[in-house]
């Protein structure tokens, strides 16, 4: 059994994420190796004390560069805004350490091709952090598609919709501003992820993007970015699809779900209900045909190991913890585990794609 | 109390949902004026013949021309195919009688604007059948929306989905030949009039449409219409939509279902589940909010008198039970009730247009 | 296709009902047996009028004797306070007709049984009204149980509740005085026949009754009846069992609800999603397995023949055309239909043993 | 920051669950006393080994005297059999240290009284594992039945329902025999906790209970403990209850779930969706009552901090972090946290109730 040295960029939201599932990653599955909290950086000296001191690392800095560098570091998690995660990752690849870099995997698509040309060259282990794919249903959903269990796929619905910006009246902040921290540019990756990971790529789309309140308190006078996108698509395998994103889905908390149809059944799944899979075989008996609530057990991929049987449930916290142990597998085995920064190019082409089309009133083909 | 002789062109599926709602509507609702089942008119004598029977109606055609000229017929309920609809429709405007359709209004929208100039020239009560949207949570809807309930709206999701064609192998039939009776045709009006209903009127659109299975058997060489069909859209007051349509949404039995985002709320609804409205108030306590899932009861419109509590539950045929009410009402009062044609012209007018923007690949304005 | 002359006694909720049931029932059934809608009885001259013309019957009378006794009332259906419902089926079954009788079938075990005996006595048709069990999605159930679908039965939970009661502050009203308009008189019959139906006689039982609120505006110095009961019991064949009813359970409008466990499989009903029937099957695959949201359609029991296809639903009215349909088919085959008279004395038993043991605290056996 | 030395005794299922939890509780909640794994003690040396290996412990004892006596080991927490619980708890407190004991406290009531003892002349820290009853929709109830948002509570019904013992022909296992290890043993301590929690003391019961499958393969010519069981209830604040469990609910997977009913209100929960809580407010407006599904969030108890919205979800592990975090803040504080021994032995006083009614077919007074 082994030790590795962890780098964490980023101490807040989900720096935190990632440090406790590091914290707890060796015990909860007992990986071949076992990750060791070297240092934690933030955007000052004493707030990388705080984090460091509350999560447990070794050593703290207000540098991403020391930590980078620093010997004792032997693979870095990205968990700092978006437009530092480019030169974070090309810092570490021309050091030999793997990098798990949180999504979406550059600002922009220019950054996403500079990083997955630097990860190729280097030829280090890469990672992107789509959390919310790694529920057991998720998992299950993309078997039982990947299988052919629900036949050829006619159609795919996803929506990624939650209201923390529902309210007009609420003060403007740094996620009001930049193209980057919009809803296409935060929200949107997470199910065109889904969409990619569980039909395959898309061929060309058609979208419409708005911003619904234009004005809020402390934006006067500012642009503010998007809330709101949708887009109308046919994936390569011939399916036609729809995706929508909302910042401002009055009463939607985690609305990350979508329904797959395909000729011999369908799959439903709602992250606000992330313990059950909906499943509809055509081939059930006449008259006892209907969406089963399947709830994720045992017998589905990345379960909790511990959990005896189904319905004890899996949250938040699990999904990121799977999501270290499979960086830490990749690292162990020195094989590459999905989702790569290809992957995470592939989103990124999927939202330039989207603002082109918006702004051009037509189909554009990816 | 009055009485009204009432002739009904088709005595197929929805010829009999309104011969049982003209038979029991007087007792439900204790109609001012009571209808009487005149003439029933069907394919051939004996098809007639054995309607009539199975009806209670007094007196049988294969002719509609005999039946709209009957005297003793003062109304008409027109349940035969689209592509007659017109034809005697005009007939019974010439004659001054009253004409209840079912939807599509007309098989196309040359056909509709016709029927909606002569409903105008004669003066005639004129009303659509869109069933669907007589369920009193879709009423209660209405009127939370009317109301300004959720605020100003920013979204609105329908679709219609359903699985009856879901099954590749299913031998071709009528419905699987001609535009009229492709999803657009058939399926689209339904949600197209809820999202005009419930939102208003739609300025542009941007649509999509498939055949997804262009064989079955029995179909060789011939072309089949549409299964799947889609579109974005923007309403008058700002707000963007979606709706979509498909007869191969495997799973799918009634998927006649929508979800509105307001400022203040949102609402949601299944017809799977349509004695159900969920609605999300943005003023509950914080902590206390979600969405709340209010059965439909007699504070709500449209619910069947003679149930004294919510959860008794409405049906199909109470929806249709409902129209033959509306229609006698207005018949007696003179005054027209929605839908009349104009609206059902309106409905024709969105697919048209989505046709439109399909063949263009580019948004359509209304 | 013959015709029946029909005599309701009532022209309050239940006689609205029936009155609405055999107005359409024909239409909607293409009946061999055609109801007549002969004569209306009500509490008095006006009220009889009213309800006459309201819902389309011949004549009206405040004499139930009087309607009885009509040589043109060839049926009579029961829809008044089960005080009279046994010397009223008495009259009727003295003079040879068949008989309808509202649940519960008398105001107490004794009424039962006398009202059993002249059934029995006259050999008519005699028929009792237990609606609720009337739903496409309980009849399948029973079907499903009565084939071992879900293999040996080892417990059924069924409740039914309301909250009409609820508010402490509502003024009394009939409901709540005397023994028969209680929870246990006026809602527990439902579920016990339900839990008769499904499952089998019942052997023992314990039960606990209690009036929540033991005053109300109104009902000073008055002894007030039951607003809350429950039992747990054995079935003869083995499985246990628990039953609970309740007219103050807040929130619930109608509780009608049941869950079967057997050794195969489980089947859940609410009746306040009557359209659904969820089943689960221990035989599907692992990892696949989870109760499925069935929803009625035509291959389902007792669905409404025009209904093409699943999902277009069924409602209260619909329950009650159904039993019209099958009281009318037992007089013309002249063959018994469940259920029977014995079967609404047999829910009578049961609930005379809960207040037994109720009483004494102990099992009581049945 | 200081730092407490835990050992915990069995490896296990539950062992291991509280080895992630103190293996995570300090970053994810930034504790005043960091947990050091110190020991683990399991049935074997080599098991010991494994598990300390994987769980990240200093050491491994296959006694758990050796681990209770160790000087570095400051707090135990005893994840054993239940007829171990005793031993090892008198031995922790005759050494002054602080126990969290897994649920049910003792194997039988003498034993937990025992253990109420100790605790008490020990004035240690004790601490009961109920982990279900952990998730911020329970505590988020227990607040709103604190604060008596519902009212005056008049009913409780609550299950444990799972089936991982409804096949009858699944071998069996330790789990099949003994007092202590039935359904009412194992699964009801669960909900009756619950019960105690939310409503409050239970005044009397009548219970029932039963061993469904009275053979299975490996079990010839023993005798089988229950596999269900329930009972009706009266609690101290007069409210009515149901209870009830087992372990062959087929298709129930974690069936932890209650409703109560109140005069201003009704509560739903279903571990199987553990991250909604269902409320009704009977003082909504009229039309607008429902149950509302409320998301659990940061404005409820015992969220997780790092999850900045709602619906992220918890799962089963972040309820045994909590405990770990409760017990670890208790120690910290010298002050005690709910549920001591003494609710752990209220439970077993209510379970031993059951077992004498069940017994002698009456009520029993608690």
């Amino acid at each position: 059994m082994g030790e590795i040295g962890i780098g964490i960029v980023g101490g807040g939201y989900m720096g935190k994420a990632h440090s406790v599932a590091m914290a707890a990653v060796g015990a909860v599955f007992d990986t071949a190796l076992r990750p060791r909290l070297e240092m934690i950086c933030a955007t000052s000296d004493s707030s990388a004390e705080r984090y460091r001191m509350a999560y447990g690392f070794a050593r703290g800095t207000a540098d991403w560069r020391v930590l980078v560098a620093d010997p004792q570091v032997q693979a870095v998690v990205i968990a700092s805004p978006q437009e530092t995660h480019r030169a974070i990752a090309e810092a570490a690849f021309a050091l030999g350490k793997p990098v798990f870099c949180e999504k979406p995997l550059g600002a922009d698509l220019a950054d996403s091709r500079a990083m997955v040309a630097a990860a190729r060259a280097s030829r280090c282990i890469n990672m992107v952090g789509f959390n919310y794919i790694r529920t057991p249903a998720s998992q299950y959903a993309r078997a039982l598609l990947a299988a052919g269990e629900i036949g050829q796929v006619t159609w795919f619905r996803g929506e990624h919709t939650e209201d923390f910006d529902a309210d007009p009246d609420k003060p403007a902040s740094w996620r009001n501003f930049g193209a980057a921290n919009g809803t296409m540019g935060d929200l949107a990756p997470h199910m065109v992820n889904a969409a990619l990971a569980l039909i395959g790529p898309i061929a060309r789309l058609n979208a419409d993007i708005a911003t619904v309140y234009t004005t809020r308190p402390g934006a006067e006078g500012k642009q503010v970015n998007d809330d709101i996108g949708q887009f109308m698509c046919r994936f390569t395998n011939g399916a036609m699809g729809h995706l929508s994103f909302s910042r401002v889905a009055t009463g939607r908390k985690m609305g990350y779900q979508y329904e797959v149809t395909g000729t011999k059944g369908a799959i439903r799944f709602d992250q606000e209900d992330q313990n059950a899979l909906w499943l509809y075989r055509a081939d059930d008996p006449p008259g006892q045909r209907g969406f089963r609530k399947i709830l994720t057990g045992p017998e589905h991929p990345d379960y909790l190991p511990f959990c005896q049987g189904p319905g004890h449930g899996t949250g938040y916290q699990d999904q990121i913890i799977i999501e270290a142990r499979d960086f830490l597998h990749a690292i162990h085995t020195k094989t590459p585990v999905w989702p790569t920064f290809d992957d995470g190019m592939e989103v990124n082409r999927v939202i330039a794609a989207a603002h082109a089309s918006h702004a051009s009133g037509t189909w554009i083909d990816l």
